[in-house]
């Protein structure tokens, strides 16, 4: 049925590349037949991964470079000096036409600002911004941003919205995404002015998305909505709180089920009842962010994943490249324009 | 040894008050024979519950009110309305010198305006601050705003930090509390204006305060520093994440563990084991956030607690009104004041 799709990779980016990379690549390929890839690093080193992953193999074009981005470089740095690295590259056959979307699980910061600096913002987005997916009790929603930038104005997070939504159907399927904006109440008095007037600006503009208003951090985990809305900063800050209170829970069982004969007996009984909420809780699940409002798709993989983690990032960009993302958010940043520029609310009405 | 201490109580306020007010004083009186109390609401009902808790009756005497502030009543109504109501007259008790700290699990926002109105900021401080416990791996963190206002700038963050090391000794009896700013990376260049300048203050200013830089929210766990900074927008995101995620977690687990005959087996098994980690994620083991700031201590316990919870917020009450918080405070901001006077730093150099 689908036309085949080009995923561009980094194959050099991430604490575990190449190998992971390219066992990724063979996870993928088995359950996405339409995939192809275009493979950006060391040719003598994907060529003797690729030996070994015969299903991937046929389908990869390699294009070889020496040079690499460093898990510590900085951003300024590579915008001078990344020209020709794997993931330069990658992004490069993005803007080129070659591929639907690329994939690294390299350097945050630089990947961040090369797309931005190769791919150029959409017209009509002030910012881009990070999405990722969050579990929930019903299943996973997207957040965004989690920390493209730091701050957010009221149009931007409307902005953020529209992305969210379109993100929201294209990778996790929601035909008509619920979307709400983190605050810290839900009454419309609190949290800040950029907060209260973007919930004002989703209303008055007339958009085709079911704005359910605030949400409260401790909601999100209920499932009632599928997009979550906030500044980069706030997002970055949620995101991390929320890995570093499941890891150390995580740990903290782990700790207690090897902690003697008993402890290891029930642990046993109790795993198989545990599979699901494993499933759920594991991080490689909701791998794979991306960077929304550039000309182009560029997914972020976690570097510490391994190869399910770094499949599950391909089959984001996969399912970015097969959407109406692109059309979707161009026609609601033409809804929102009238309600942008018919200014903010006049003088509020004191609280009664 | 210990001198006798009064706390002020407000009887009425929470889900379950005025049930679980009682019954949390009976059991402090137990492990806390030197303190007494002050209890404010329905002398009737008080009367009636205080009949079956032996301990505490003889060292609790009643203020009799009729009035008590609604779970949902609005702060600003209350400033109007609620004169002689419990929760008022709680406080009351601590501005009169009664008392050394008052505790209600009633309405949030009104205890803070009412506490803010009645008690007034201490002098130098420019934001009250509310301040409460997190969980690590090595014991507890405070944290701190987590609310009490929506922004700080960097002034108003090292002050948080004097107060948040203050209370660390006085209630975790952290003896040279490590102190870090939350930000979204270690690096200096990551982050609002505010917090950089906030933890340029902190290292110009002669403060004797284990300074640690920036901490991210997902190394709060790892338990290395002993107080986390942040505006109280940001610390109000992070607590509520950190609680909904911890609580999905756990309903999760409760629902595995009741899945099947293998699975209740198992859990009764590895219940053991589980105790330490359920005493720690246990909310009613870091129950009784306190406003800091103001001429006077007031403990807020969660509204849904039970009697284990609201006695822990007693016993957070009791460490504030024997410490020496006041005093470390007082002098920690006169220490302050000539770096603040000195300025902004002089134009910074650019990033190399």
């Amino acid at each position: 049925m689908a036309d085949r799709k080009i995923i561009s990779i980094d194959g050099m980016g991430g604490d575990h590349a190449p190998r992971i990379v390219v066992e990724g690549l063979e996870q993928i390929a088995k359950t996405h037949p339409h995939l192809d890839f275009l493979l950006h690093g060391n040719e003598t080193k994907l060529k003797e991964l690729l030996a070994s992953s015969p299903t991937a193999a046929p389908r990869t074009t390699i294009r070889h470079t020496d040079k690499e981005v460093a898990m510590d470089a900085k951003p300024s740095q590579m915008l001078r000096q990344g020209k020709g690295t794997s993931m330069w590259n990658a992004i490069e056959s993005v803007k080129a036409g070659e591929a639907v979307a690329a994939v690294s699980a390299g350097n945050t910061g630089a990947l961040m600002a090369l797309s931005m600096f190769i791919l150029r913002k959409v017209e009509g987005v002030h910012r881009p911004a990070l999405v990722g997916s969050w579990p929930t009790r019903k299943g996973v929603c997207a957040m965004l941003d989690l920390g493209a930038d730091i701050a957010a104005d009221a149009e931007q997070l409307v902005e953020f919205a529209i992305m969210g939504a379109a993100f929201s159907r294209a990778v996790h399927g929601v035909q008509n995404p619920r979307v709400a904006i983190l605050n810290i109440g839900e009454e419309e008095l609190k949290g800040h002015e950029s907060i209260r007037e973007g919930a004002r600006l989703m209303r008055a503009s007339n958009l085709p998305i079911d704005f359910r208003g605030f949400i409260e951090p401790d909601k999100i985990g209920h499932g009632n909505v599928d997009v979550v809305v906030t500044d980069g900063f706030t997002g970055n800050v949620a995101i991390k709180t929320a890995e570093g209170i499941a890891r150390m829970i995580s740990d903290m069982l782990k700790d207690a089920f090897k902690s003697g004969p008993f402890a290891m007996l029930g642990a046993a009984l109790i795993l198989p009842a545990l599979k699901g909420f494993r499933t759920k809780m594991d991080p490689r699940n909701t791998n794979g962010g991306v960077f929304l409002g550039l000309n182009g798709v560029v997914v972020k993989s976690h570097g510490g994943t391994d190869a399910v983690g770094f499949a599950k990032a391909v089959q984001v960009a996969a399912s970015m490249g097969e959407s109406n993302f692109r059309q979707e958010v161009e026609e609601n940043l033409r809804r929102l324009a009238p309600a942008v520029a018919a200014g903010p609310a006049p003088a509020e009405q004191a609280a009664t």
